[in-house]
């Protein structure tokens, strides 16, 4: 057994800085993948938006009373509050009308947390609305997810 | 030596895993000094703009080609350009006045990231402006700088 000590402590060594970083052989390919999945996220909540369906935009933010969005109204804490706020101010399809994000910048700030800068577009019955926004994605537990929002609509 | 080596390896082990993380022993103790050094940060340029050291305000910011402003005039990549485009709007001390940041959350993204959402208010000669602002943070070589900056004026 004696013998194998220094074998074990070397491979717990290996085994332990795994564990501590979690950086791909390709950071590259990291990023592209990063890259292609936080933009799925905002097509399916432009999908889901255009939709109505303000429940399905808003799986597009991190679940948690830590959440935080600045908009209009000063700044909102929390996921359900957050969507209260959509539905109130969008309670038909001819308030929310068809969305179109238009991604100006997505740019890395750590390993699993992204900013994207952009515009939005809402083309509606009731009128229609542009604006700029900057969301901040980070990875959780898998999942890219926004955790702060700031949107400002066009003067 | 032989029976040095299990220890040696043990050694190693900590000592590689100190160095892999830089998390202290205290991350509340971090945490608040990480937001005292944002804070100041933005107290140094408030003071500097109102002292109308545009310079000194870019202090705050990262020098970089990276830098990322996005306000009124749409996104500006760069510290000089960032630069540029503050003295173009803000050419006399009259134009830049007394700057005041109110800032409503500090809320970190990574160890070594945080953003600061807030609102910011100018008293001037050439009439009072006032706005909301996030900007994101990054620890870089161990001063925290400003990387990306999303700024809107009121309505």
């Amino acid at each position: 057994m004696k013998k194998f000590f220094p074998l074990l402590c070397a491979l717990t060594l290996v085994l332990a800085c795994q564990n501590q970083s979690s950086q791909s052989l390709n950071p590259e390919t990291d990023h592209r993948d990063n890259i292609t999945a936080i933009r799925q996220v905002m097509l399916d909540q432009q999908q889901a938006w255009s939709n109505h369906d303000l429940e399905g935009f808003m799986q597009g933010y991190w679940q948690s009373d830590s959440l935080k969005f600045y908009g209009q109204s000063g700044l909102t804490k929390g996921w359900q509050p957050t969507l209260d706020n959509y539905k109130k101010s969008y309670p038909t399809p001819a308030h929310s009308g068809e969305l179109n994000f238009e991604l100006l910048d997505i740019s890395p700030i750590a390993q699993d947390a992204y900013w994207v800068m952009g515009r939005y577009h809402l083309a509606r019955e009731v009128g229609d609305a542009h604006g700029s926004f900057i969301v901040i994605f980070k990875n959780i537990q898998g999942r890219w997810k926004i955790i702060a929002d700031m949107s400002a609509s066009d003067h």
